[in-house]
């Protein structure tokens, strides 16, 4: 199962490791919405042209106003994924980054530290990265504390190198714990948001940096003239200017994830976390129970360094689900 | 006529300051080729999923095989622009780049020094940045007088701090020039490859570097695991394997530009360089052609650095090009 503990999404490994099985497969090993933004069919997509620089502002501007920030303090990536990394070049530490959590995170400023996300206390003299709600046991650590430690980085004197930077890939289900609307200049806080979990589209590629404006201008310098494609101008500025979808959706994912974790405690796992598009659960061997789910067709997510987890996404339907219920009891 | 001279491709903006004019525009602003590459619409694109590793190697190897480069030597990243742009972090310096060139070369490495194409000698301290063909003047300088530089560089010892860096985005239609074959562990050299200009698919945002395999490490340390989107991954893979369509299209383009510099030629003006994607005319008030040619809904690039010199894309069709020979005989 090590090729499983890497990342979620390894479907076609897993078809290959477990051959077809009950297929069609159903890939629970990530946290993307399987209900994707149903507009993408109905957009008509420029491939030929160099993106214009004006759908690029419109994005962002869509974006902003979704995140509750002023467009100055946002820019759009190709994927949170590189925005992530690029900060490594940006701000090169000290830097602690909270355990467990992304595995990015721990990859993308050298030497940085992990720490205990229960340990944390925002007094480190480092830059510190987490993720809110963490992934992937889903806690959330409430944006009061996260504030907390905001002042505290700054009351520090501290010469500027000590940021708070917050992973908030999976906030758009609850966004009432973002921190965007405090992103400002002068601030050190840096907020990174993802577009494809939450809209279940997470082949278009694209992420936000949320931050001051000087921070907001050495993401440009390195992006260059056209960061995004063409889809993901038109498919994000689309998604984000559709409030209705997005607010129904939210009451949509709260309900399924409850009938998630109906069907985990009928069959004696007791679900954790506050992020709707995932549950961790805890059992004593999770890799026997990756397989026995695997050999079903159903695809989790094991962690290498927590050998008693399993993640699991929402099941698209409730036929999945349905096949998810089998699985677990067939023990 | 300055926001023209940045960088090509700003249509709205030249909708807006000269009206529609005898719409629809023809944008000869950019080098793209004007016959997109025509399998887009037949190719189902899965938006929904993180892309699978699988596309990502199966994409490398199509180009590899193109480029005739071993395929551990080739990253795909998300447009050769910020490829470029992420080896600023790379090789930060010292670093010379020739002039004139693509703007993106003097900002790309911090402190980068402009030198004449003309007066390079090979033998420069620094990393040595330049486009073959170059860009805007389509100046072709030979295979092995590069390899000659490269060999120099080498023998000078250097510390390793002395690279060559070819961007061979305008390549494609004229293979026999470039330096991919070259790329090997221990040579100092780097080639980007971009596929949007060639294949006429601007909006994909794809591109490539090829490299010695511990800088191609460092590419990915930076890309993560997704650096490309559903489209790239399905498009570029599917073009690059379209041999075919690629062969004909380098005899296609030869005789449009032939027959645009036919134009060019009855109306006074001798086309520069070897790049059938673009041609570069030198007139005594190039601002002034630009602006004759943008009221008769023609869009060129004009260069603030250089005050005589327009450059013009391939028009898409024989109606383009007589209405651009129209517009140049309206003096």
């Amino acid at each position: 199962m090590n090729n499983f503990s890497f990342h979620g999404g390894r479907l076609a490994d897993a078809m290959a490791q477990f051959g077809m099985g009950d297929a069609p497969w159903i890939d629970l090993s990530t946290g993307i919405n399987p209900h994707g933004w149903p507009g993408v069919g109905d957009l008509a997509m420029d491939w030929q042209a160099l993106p214009d620089p004006g759908a690029l502002d419109d994005l962002e501007a869509a974006a902003a106003a979704c995140f509750g920030t002023d467009r100055a303090h946002v820019c759009a990536v190709p994927g949170t994924e590189i925005g992530l990394r690029m900060l490594g070049d940006i701000l090169p530490g000290p830097a602690i980054h909270a355990q467990p959590s992304y595995r990015t995170h721990g990859e993308m400023i050298p030497q940085s530290r992990p720490v205990a996300l229960s340990d944390l206390t925002g007094a480190e003299e480092a830059t510190l990265v987490l993720a809110n709600p963490n992934n992937p046991d889903g806690r959330i650590t409430p944006p009061a504390t996260l504030l907390g430690w905001l002042e505290t980085r700054h009351s520090n004197g501290g010469g500027g190198a000590s940021w708070l930077v917050v992973d908030e890939a999976f906030a758009d289900a609850t966004p009432e714990i973002s921190l965007a609307a405090h992103v400002h200049d002068g601030q050190r806080l840096i907020v990174f948001r993802s577009f494809g979990k939450f809209f279940g589209l997470a082949g278009v590629r694209l992420g936000f940096v949320l931050g001051p404006r000087p921070l907001i201008a050495q993401y440009r310098q390195r992006l260059g003239s056209w960061p995004l494609s063409a889809a993901a101008l038109a498919i994000g500025t689309a998604a984000y200017r559709d409030a209705d979808w997005s607010a129904s959706m939210r009451i949509g994912l709260r309900e399924e994830a409850d009938e998630l974790d109906t069907v985990l405690a009928r069959r004696g796992f007791r679900a954790m976390g506050a992020c709707p598009l995932f549950r961790l659960i805890e059992t004593a061997d999770a890799a026997a129970l990756f397989e026995r789910l695997a050999r079903h067709a159903i695809l989790t997510r094991p962690f290498d360094y927590a050998p008693r987890w399993l993640r699991l996404g929402l099941p698209a339907n409730h036929a999945a689900l349905d096949r998810l219920d089998g699985a677990l009891a067939d023990g």
